[in-house]
């Protein structure tokens, strides 16, 4: 069954015309949006999307944002002063807000007409976390607006989700542990992927290694890299390649045969190991970042025990003014 | 006066309708189609403008690609076999294309409907370079289907293009060599910008640092500079931060007002030094990304020679199969 406030949402929406979705957040919570970037520009006939960090949003004012506009917020918390702001801002055009979180007491709720709240946590059911959440409101959308035949295929995969993370977390915890082993040491961590996966691989980089452990770090996309990233890999840098299951994994693996005839620190993720029983084999493109990030945070998990640097570790965030 | 290529390719824009635009390129020629992408976000009024790597438009296809649509293409040498291949694949969905390069007997070429040659080199008079072109078509788009009113300033203002470079050349030539001197043993010199001149500092990053230079980098997005990547920031981290004139520039300015209080090695381009006297003051925004690039390749040149490593060194690029 659909969670009642996406169905709020859905309501809302099939009032009134839709002709563009804004995809509005910062960094991690901005990432878990990739996937659903990448299903509208499949699968939208008639809606245009975009996706902007918050205060570029509002900063660079689209000129078709208006009353025809869907913006979809996201901020865990609900207090990045940012996304807030782009609620209200995305509200004084006219545009229908719904936003995501795991706080419904907070600024960015406040901000906005209809507000999700998702589940989080060690324990919290796959289905009601936030990826889940992203793709039931805009496969919600395309079926309320275009008749998208997904829709209820979708809900249904996803309601397997948390057994295809379950038995991924299973699988990947020796590998999560040798990665860890392997790459504690190192300076500089590049990840790589395309397609639905290219949004994992950012959230890794600038979230995990950026973040949490301040490693170096950057996500490449996988057809850029023949056009200047490659010339960096040489047999010391370490590259995480992500390969999914969307229609991008010819980018990512002739990226990662490239990388293997001359780099030897490959850390790969392949979706195509998964167990995605339970998930339609249609959609299993889309969902599988949702099980790469899953399997990447035990890495991250991992990693941090074994640089003794807890994923907690902060500088600046939330303890300076910025 | 309008390139005349330029003028060929509007003549066939406005025989058609046009619903969205597709800028599709590669690495260096992607990143000079950013600032079309801004500049289309913020004027267009009923013309959805989306920026792919040309295999990510290829494999991702967009499924509102067709005969609505308008796809430019660019390659320098025209030969880059995924963007040629996306202007096939782009013809196939019906949609019109119009390449640039600067090699019009290229497969490229031959793919595209219109074909714009660019100029190129440091005699190239910069109003008919790529950047420039890129302003002339995507301006003339909204003139010729929404009657922009900014269309013949812009024409204008980029006639005065290169009287800035060349003032720009002489200003910054000390700051260019200061540069090098200070971060030639460096191994990641990060860069950073927002809006418009986002691309510039991502073509930095992956073409000259990456690519040309060996240096590991990432161009991070000012806005979310403080939702991951600032945690990695210490007295021994370079990062270029970039300086617009566009609506971004608080999040330009934002991040290195943090940047100064923590970091010790900051290089910092601001277009507010510029002359960019016989630019309309509206297009001020539009046009820094430019000059700012310019500025950036004297950075290359300094850097190249103090490190003794030219910019036309590869390992792999044209080198080895791939």
């Amino acid at each position: 069954m659909l969670h009642p406030q996406v169905q709020q949402a859905l309501d809302a929406i099939s009032s009134r015309p839709i002709e563009n979705v804004f995809l509005v957040a910062c960094g991690g919570s901005s990432a878990l949006m990739y996937p659903s970037k990448y299903f509208l520009d499949r699968e939208a006939k008639t809606i245009a999307a975009d996706l902007y960090s918050s205060n570029e949003f509002i900063h660079r004012n689209p000129v078709r944002l208006g009353s025809k506009s869907l913006v979809i917020l996201c901020s865990h918390s609900g207090n990045t002063p940012e996304t807030a702001e782009a609620a209200k801002f995305a509200r004084s055009k006219g545009a229908l807000t719904v936003s995501l979180t795991n706080e419904p007491a907070s600024p960015l709720a406040e901000a906005s007409e209809h507000v999700i709240k998702y589940s989080y946590g060690p324990d919290a059911p796959a289905f009601e976390t936030n990826y889940s959440i992203m793709y039931q409101l805009v496969s919600g959308l395309l079926y309320v607006k275009e008749e998208n035949a997904k829709f209820h295929r979708m809900i249904h995969s996803l309601q397997g989700l948390q057994a295809a993370y379950d038995r991924a977390k299973i699988q990947f915890a020796d590998q999560a542990k040798a990665f860890a082993a392997s790459n504690k040491d190192e300076k500089v961590i590049y990840t790589m992927a395309s397609g639905a996966n290219y949004g994992v691989a950012y959230s890794f980089a600038i979230c995990i290694l950026m973040e949490m452990q301040w490693i170096h770090s950057h996500a490449i996309h996988a057809g850029e890299y023949f056009h200047g990233p490659f010339e960096i890999l040489d047999k010391t840098v370490p590259i995480i390649q992500l390969l999914g299951l969307d229609e991008t994994r010819p980018l990512e693996e002739r990226a990662l045969h490239f990388s293997r005839q001359y780099g030897e620190k490959l850390i790969v993720i392949d979706a195509k190991e998964f167990d995605l029983s339970g998930i339609d084999e249609d959609l299993k493109g889309y969902i599988s970042p949702l099980v790469l990030n899953f399997v990447l945070r035990q890495f991250a998990n991992e990693l941090a025990d074994a640089r003794n640097h807890p994923l907690s570790t902060r500088r600046y965030m939330w303890k300076v003014p910025y």
